[in-house]
């Protein structure tokens, strides 16, 4: 198949939302809620079949799942963005130039949105609905081992943009094969914007091979530092939570940084930890200071490898700093540009922090399990942006949409 | 020499930026205004070294040449910038979430922006200024007919930014060899932002091998297009200032569109083109409606590869539409995104003109010459971006910044 064809047809399709007035986007989405559940029993069918294709210790088999719970979950998601608020039209600068011509920037969508990810079918409706209330087609490349459930979930959403008479190419679903991968990443002039969602090695490939623009997401190597003038019952509930509440994403905690002055607070600042089993690989200073009250099969010694990881897991490096400068030294060299974050009471030193450090989101005070979407009130999120150009960190509706100046003259010429 | 170690260099002064004050930003432009002008005599003796290399039919000469009073206008548009307002520290958004956490997001610097341009000295004073008003320093690649003109204007910045005690790798000139082009492309986790300003070859060059964030500029095929409501008097004078204010901009117009209602009015349409000898490449209707009414010497009947074009020189495709709808289609096709105009009296058109196509500017009844950042009253710009992420049109000031999440918290934790 030449899908050259296939990002032509989103191409068009995607200019074709232009004349989609936004209730009509908001009843297409309740009405793929309503199918999401009518037909559960379809789509369930085919995720079944991928299902037997994967070894259900695989530990992406339960991402893989779908139950009548979760296509509930998702018909309730799906109905949420709908009601939100549409970010087209926005008129984000207005002026009357002297010479009378009328000058508006406007929000409009990219165009066609093309997105990559691995085996999650949940991700097919998700992106689509943020992609149409965005105004933008999508081209989807999804997971090889979602391939049925992929296939069922368009299919879906397919009647019921026939029947809404919107060109079904709104939602392009390739290929699951690298080929279509390749293709993608050169479909210059007709993908306007490249969003790939998974592991490192594909975010890697997607910039080594990409020629056409992409927001990256996901890596996040997080630190807390805690300040000689910390609260040590904040810092105790921060730490906890940012290393805790939730271990495989990207705004968890990987490093805590603690100033010499407070050593002796350590044992309690990470107490908490004690309960989820976190393993500690700390540095010399922090390890004698830890021995005897940390269990003792939990704690090793940190190696140069340890700073600068995502764990993804129960695990926590723990270096010990001279100063404030020294933690800022530490973030600007090991940090992701993700989540950062200071326990203090200090406000010269907090107003330091939040100005020297360089990443999509900095926390005083405050846990990095905070930097989502739905957390910072923008409604639904496509991923967190850990590049600076365009979106940086949660990457919701208005970051899904671009701009253009609109020119109103009547007859002006630039002089010579 | 290895550049990784320059790169490094230009990272650790992009944050030591940070911490610079913006008035202080701002006397270091006066100043460097100042320098411009006293060493006026070092910079020259330099730039006649390298016109000395190169042969004055070049038609690159006159844009390498520096002069007394060139010199005198840098300063001025250096002093310029250094009297626009701050692009840093603007509060984007700001929220207090119902659990207290105070949100704000704020513009901040990328870091270190790299700017690749050819035999152009003068880029060297704007891109520097650009660069540091907007917080960050620059990393220039500038081409090696002007290697000896580069090298005196960065001695000339060098001998400010120490005076000031501001690192000199805030203006970090690479060497003017191709090698050093290929390692920017590649200095990921150094460079935060690439922007190339050239021609098509050096813009292609980029996109294929960068690694690294980049915004394109410059390449514009410019669209007017004659309705069948159109004012005949503003239509001449807008086709005529689009094509031949001047003729190697971006900005110029390179086809007119005529509604086949209109074929009448053609060659009045024209006519002002005549004087600056503009060559019309016309579709056999628009020829048949010209022959006789414009020099027969400048008509030629138009091939596929008129459309699309980026003449750069005192040429113009026409082509001769049925509908609105037509014209939109062409656009779509053959546009490059940059600006495209309507001229019309009929406010439905307009209005549908407007919406439907798809460019960075967008003109009713005013010519494409007026997409420049200064015309739209935005200050300064480095360059026009044809693309849709972050920057869409004039990249002025405020899109020469990036943002950050600041969330001050009070111990507040997320629920499981």
């Amino acid at each position: 198949m030449d899908l050259t064809t296939l990002f032509a047809g989103a191409k068009a399709a995607g200019r074709g939302l232009l004349q989609l007035p936004v209730e009509r986007v908001n009843d297409i989405l309740r009405a793929v809620a309503d199918e999401a559940v009518a037909q559960s029993e379809y789509i369930l069918a085919e995720n079944a079949r991928d299902l037997a294709r994967m070894s259900s210790d695989n530990p992406l088999y339960d991402r893989l799942k779908l139950t009548p719970e979760r296509l509930q979950g998702i018909a309730d998601d799906t109905r949420h963005v709908a009601g939100l608020p549409s970010p087209l039209g926005r008129v984000l600068k207005h002026t009357v130039l002297p010479n009378g011509l009328d000058l508006t920037r406007v929000s409009v969508p990219f165009g066609v949105i093309g997105v990559i990810y691995e085996a999650r079918p949940n991700v097919t409706f998700d992106v689509f609905a943020l992609c149409l209330k965005a105004g933008s087609a999508c081209v989807l490349k999804g997971g090889s081992d979602a391939d049925c459930s992929n296939r069922a979930i368009v299919r879906v959403i397919h009647g019921v943009l026939e029947r809404f008479g919107v060109d079904p190419a709104t939602l392009t679903l390739l290929p699951a094969d690298r080929a279509a991968t390749a293709s993608l990443l050169q479909a210059r002039g007709y993908v306007d914007l490249l969003i790939p969602r998974g592991g490192r090695a594909l975010i890697d490939y997607v910039r080594e091979n990409a020629r056409i623009p992409v927001i990256e997401t996901g890596a996040g190597v997080c630190h807390a530092y805690f300040d000689a003038a910390g609260d040590l019952r904040k810092g105790m509930a921060i730490v906890n939570n940012a290393k805790t509440r939730r271990v495989s994403v990207c705004n968890t905690l990987d490093s805590l940084l603690v100033h010499a002055a407070r050593l002796a607070d350590l044992a309690a600042l990470c107490a908490p930890l004690v309960e989820s089993r976190v393993r500690l690989y700390a540095d010399a200073q922090a390890l004698a200071a830890l021995r005897g009250h940390y269990p003792d099969e939990l704690l090793e010694e940190a190696t140069e490898a340890s700073f600068g990881t995502e764990f993804m897991d129960y695990k926590m490096a723990v270096k010990t700093v001279d100063s404030l400068d020294d933690a800022l030294e530490h973030i600007a060299r090991f940090g992701s540009g993700h989540s950062e974050c200071i326990i203090t009471e200090d406000e010269a030193t907090t107003a330091k922090f939040l100005r020297l450090v360089d990443a999509a989101c900095v926390y005083s005070n405050a846990p990095t399990s905070f930097t989502d979407g739905a957390q910072f009130g923008l409604g639904a999120e496509i991923g967190i942006s850990t590049q600076k150009l365009h979106a940086r960190g949660p990457m919701a509706l208005e970051e899904m949409t671009t701009y253009k100046w609109l020119v109103r003259g009547d007859g002006q010429v630039r002089p010579k």
